[in-house]
């Protein structure tokens, strides 16, 4: 059992993007349970020069901008000081790809730092010494670090005992046995005209389980051969 | 040159999720240019039993909730009474994976619904006959389809003509050229003993070029050896 709340500090230069990313459905519940803490640290905060710059251009010329060392040294030592942190984590595109089982073994945790990056990225020199991870959403480009940082902190606490009301809903979830979830139907049986599979209204348990475990099956065969090859490594 | 603005209307079960997504930075800027548009639609207010529910137990039994038909087929219909899609996109864990190329198809579209699923999911009968495109963020579960989509959105603004300040910031950055992005200094040229590489402040521009693709090249393929592979078909 990991020792709860879980807490993330998230490092942002627009910290605005992350108000209401916290405060509704399974993160905003599992705050008032007390079994995650978010707390979101503006670098501006942490400028030191007396335009409270906190980005310039980068060496070597060409477009964008670049986060410099100086704020964000200060904002993650201050941190450092109040507590011991698991992972201090930079979210880029050029980070090792999130997948279930990086959010399973960070669900174990308990303190944790998220740097969002903005414009272009960070200067390297922070990478380089304060970063113990870098991880990526995928490979596409998205303008900062702040909504894979709220999309990282909600896969994980979903996996936080108790933040969701039914456990055995996280467990059947897409990826959590490797496979993809079957297709799903709620009532009514009938509308317009489209039927709910006589089987999934038929009451026989087995027959149901059996539907279900060739539906996922055959989607995961025709929409994700590569995750049947790597089978069994999921948790 | 796409028709702009690109319109997106995200139909979502928790649009609170969303309220500060799209206000800053790049996204924010560009809604003001006018070149795209946002608008969040409430499930909820396509709720038509007397106690506004919009999702039920699965048909099978299992735990978790399941998105009902009716409220989102009225939401999406009367979407489309006003005015044509190019896609009806639903964002859910098993779908085809996002990815930069992905980004630059859709940003030459003119109008795209998302719908973001929350709970278990979508009845699979509104994915049978409204959905045309399945889209996934990556490999992992999160409580719904809104932050998904918030990041879609910004992948896809970020794409558009004049939403950057600088077009070639864009095209210098990940995944654009099929390899990940060098690394970045900006000022100071020192820091607690760090320093800048001498070949950044050489003003050589051909061997900073040089050693710019040196580094990509070298992290792409410590990193990433599996986008090294399908060079050449990336955008």
């Amino acid at each position: 059992m990991p020792n709860l709340p879980l807490r993330f500090d998230i490092v942002s230069a627009v910290p605005q993007l992350l108000d209401s990313a916290f405060n509704h459905s399974i993160v905003g519940r599992a705050r008032q349970k007390g079994l995650v803490t978010v707390v979101v640290h503006n670098l501006h905060d942490y400028a030191t020069d007396k335009f409270k710059h906190i980005d310039d251009t980068p060496y070597g010329g060409g477009a964008g901008m670049v986060l410099q060392c100086d704020p964000i040294f200060r904002c993650i030592e201050q941190l450092m000081l109040e507590r011991t942190y698991d992972e201090v984590i930079y979210l880029c595109p050029d980070g090792e790809v999130l997948n279930q089982n990086v959010c399973t073994a960070l669900s174990l945790q308990s303190n944790i730092i998220l740097l969002a990056g903005h414009y272009k990225g960070v200067d390297q020199r922070v990478r380089d010494v304060l970063i113990t991870r870098e991880i990526s959403l995928g490979d596409f480009v998205v303008s900062g670090g702040e909504l894979p940082a709220a999309l990282l902190v909600d896969a994980v606490t979903r996996l936080l005992p108790g933040a969701v009301g039914d456990a055995e809903s996280v467990l059947a979830d897409s990826f959590m046995d490797g496979l993809l979830d079957a297709p799903l139907y709620t009532k009514p049986a009938s509308y317009r005209g489209l039927d709910v599979p006589d089987v999934l209204r038929s009451g026989d348990h087995a027959r149901i389980a059996e539907w279900r475990k060739q539906q996922s099956v055959q989607k995961t065969q025709s929409r994700r051969p590569d995750l049947l090859k790597g089978e069994g490594d999921t948790p």
